[in-house]
Formats: structure tokens, C-alpha cells, sequence
């Protein structure tokens, strides 16, 4: 019958990225496994608890790891499907870490940004946190492989409706070329760097500072900054 | 303990949009309750069957409703506050309609759109299938209130990265007006004529025709139709 009960647990994931050169990465933690399996690095996550909703456990997540109270969050999709758990393996690792014969896992992903340079805690409950470019990812349990892969494509509408988001992957000061190199990070794509720096001086939330690149071989770069009062002015809609 | 099992079930729901004039509605059904209590109508819905995922199940709902075998669909947030269970009528309800016993409602809300001109079905668990103007909304169970009036500011966010779907919700012939009434709908706001109509000349991928309205009072308006081989082409991003 189609409706008979499965012992549905709901938990929270978290894609976290952070951004380094030319390259994103994502937060991954190294659980304390059963055995040695490979496949030991995951996306940090927790099952909801009782008094808490989705938003609530991510924070919780997003704290123990970097220390932040309110770290920028966004929902971006629940992964629900039933083969979620037919990996033997993994429901063993979750039934052996919770204590519970568990059926079937649905999980609130959620993506958040964070400076690379943030100070990470490990907490006791996972053996490493690291930062892990996300063009050379391990395969990892359940569906975080696929859910990565998702949260780009969420990252790449996020930042179409609030660019504001760029500017907490970058350091306070950045170049054009920093910036475009986040660009094409996201977006996976070369852009022309005369084209770009049009563009982006069209931004007016980006403002040019008197302040210039020190100690480089090359032609010294200028240093910009974000500025939120004019962003928050910027007009929504067409 | 925090991680005591409550019996929790994970269920879809689906914010589908149409519009007539000026404004904006959403489908309600009415549900066959067990008195009457003026809270009947409701978002629809379904529990999620055991060998679907929530993108199955929410297919499924707007299937029985409209016929369709597959509308532009889009999930758009899990709604998991422990509070969706405190109110003791709509857990009775809900056990009623399920047989079993439910401590925890999970749900999934998806986005979809409609010609309002669309002939519904009524299928027999449901009294009526309505259109209800977004702005006369009633007093519904759960969170469904809530859950609308979030859909309608991810509605924004889509019309900013895939405007395409606005054109799902207009005839296939549309006047200037009528694209601007829309928006308005949306966005709440008034626009221009003239600015607006400027605005949506710039826009490519809505072509002209040689076809005017016929049997008006005013000036007869012209038509436009979308054209789906330009808006694939436009740009993405930066």
C-alpha cells in the first residue's frame, strides 16, 4: 500500500562555499566512520531536531563549524527521493550515529557563503573540516555529490537576483580581475577582461578606492570595494 | 532528548497562479472535512506516496487537477516549523484522511502556473477545485497562508532569471496592457504606460503582430505573441 509508513527522518545539508584565486570551494567534514570506506568526507549536515525547523538546524550546523551566529542562508531544495537510502552503507553509518532504524531520508539543502580565510572549528563529532575545490570533489555519501552540483546552479540565480553575495566570498578590498575570476568560477566561463571592467563599472555599488595593489610584479591594480548603501537603492524589476 | 523519533510524515503542496484581468489567483481545493468549520479550502496537496520524491507527488496533485501530465513546476521551499502540528483540527483532519497517527508535517511547496481558462477537474476527494483572487485569500490550515505569500515573492525571483513563465499565464495573443497589468500583479506596483511599453519593446523575444483588437471602444490595442526561438537565445548572466 502506498501509504504505509516509513520511518521518515528529515535532516539539514549545508553547500558552503568560500572562493580562492580562481577556484570555489565547499566545506566538507570527514565523519567518524564505521570502518574505512573512501567515502568518509560529506557535506556538514544534522538531522532536524524536535523544537527546531530547517532554518534553525542549518544555523545550528553553520555555527558549530565557523563560530558565525547568522551565517547568510538559503533553502535551496529538498532532496526526497526514496533510493536516497539504498545505499547499505550509508543508512548503516546513520542508524549506527543516531540509534535508530531509519527508512527513509529526506534532506533541506542549503547553501551559505564564507570568507576562505574564516578560522574553522573542528567539532568533536567529525574528524577534519576542510575547504574542497569543487572541480575535484570525492565521492561522498548519499546524494551530496548531485547536491553540489545543484547549489552552483542555485548560486548562479542567486547571484542574478542579489549580487550582493559575491561580496562574501571576496576579501573587503578586491581588484577587477579578483572579481572577475569569481565570475567565472560561478558562471564556468571565460570573460574578456576589457568587457568585464565595462561592466563593472557600470555597477555603482562597486566603488573605485584611492588604494592600489603593493608589492606585484605586474602593473599595480586598483582596489574597489562594495558599497551597500547604493546597493540597497539599486532597483528590483524591470 | 533532542532526537526522540516523532512520527513524521513529508507531504507536497502547490501554489499554482493564474491570472484574469488584473489580477493574480491561486487553485483551492475543498476538502471533504469531518464538520464544518469554515477552514476548509486549502493549497492542494499530498502526502508524499512511498515510491515517489516530492517532484513525483507534486506532479501527481496538479495532474488529477488540471490533466496536465507535466506543468512548468517549481519547488521553492520545505515549510518544517514544529508549529505546523499545533493546531489539534487540522491534525485531526489530517489523521482522518491518513488513518495513522502524525506528529510532525513536513512540507514541500511547489510553484506552478495555469491558464485560468484551463478546465479543471474536481476529483472525488475534493469538494470543489476554485480560483481564489491572491488578495481575498481565506483563512486556511496549516501554514497555507504562509505559503502563498512566500510563493509570490519567489514568483519575482523567477520572473527576474526565467521571465519565459509569464507568458504561461496570458493568452497566446496579449496587448501591452494586458503584459503590464501582469506585472503590476506581481510586483504590486503601477507602471507607466508609456515607460512600460518602452521597456517591453526592448524586450526581443516578445514579437508584434499585424493583428489588432477587434469590437473595443478605445483604441484598438495590438497584439504581441512570445517567441520562444529568441528568448532561448538571450543572454545569461553578466
Amino acid at each position: 500500500m502506498h501509504l504505509a509508513f516509513m520511518k521518515t527522518y528529515v535532516s539539514v545539508d549545508c553547500v558552503v562555499f568560500g572562493f580562492n584565486k580562481n577556484q570555489l570551494y565547499t566545506l566538507l567534514v570527514q565523519r567518524n566512520s564505521l570502518g574505512s570506506r573512501g567515502k568518509d568526507l560529506k557535506l556538514p549536515g544534522s538531522l532536524i531536531y524536535q523544537p527546531e525547523d530547517a532554518d534553525e538546524a542549518a544555523y545550528r550546523v553553520l555555527n558549530e563549524l565557523t563560530g558565525i551566529r547568522k551565517m547568510t542562508l538559503r533553502q535551496f531544495k529538498s532532496f526526497t527521493s526514496p533510493k536516497r537510502t539504498s545505499d547499505t552503507e550509508d543508512v548503516n553509518w546513520l542508524e549506527f550515529a543516531y540509534h535508530d532504524k531509519i527508512e527513509r531520508l529526506i534532506t533541506v539543502a542549503y547553501i551559505s557563503l564564507c570568507k576562505i580565510t574564516r578560522k574553522l572549528n573542528v567539532v568533536s563529532k567529525y574528524k577534519t573540516v576542510e575547504w574542497c575545490p569543487i572541480d575535484h570533489l570525492p565521492k561522498m555519501p548519499f546524494d551530496h555529490n548531485q547536491i553540489v552540483e545543484e547549489s552552483l546552479k542555485e548560486v548562479r540565480n542567486w547571484v542574478e537576483t542579489e549580487p550582493v553575495i559575491l561580496f562574501e566570498l571576496l576579501p573587503t578590498k578586491f581588484t577587477a580581475t579578483e572579481l572577475r575570476l569569481l565570475y567565472e568560477a560561478i558562471y564556468n566561463r571565460k570573460y574578456d577582461a576589457r568587457n568585464f571592467h565595462k561592466k563593472m563599472v557600470q555597477m555603482e555599488y562597486i566603488l573605485p578606492l584611492d588604494e592600489y595593489q603593493e608589492n606585484v610584479k605586474h602593473r599595480a591594480a586598483r582596489y574597489y570595494k562594495f558599497d551597500r548603501v547604493t546597493y540597497n537603492k539599486r532597483k528590483i524589476g524591470i
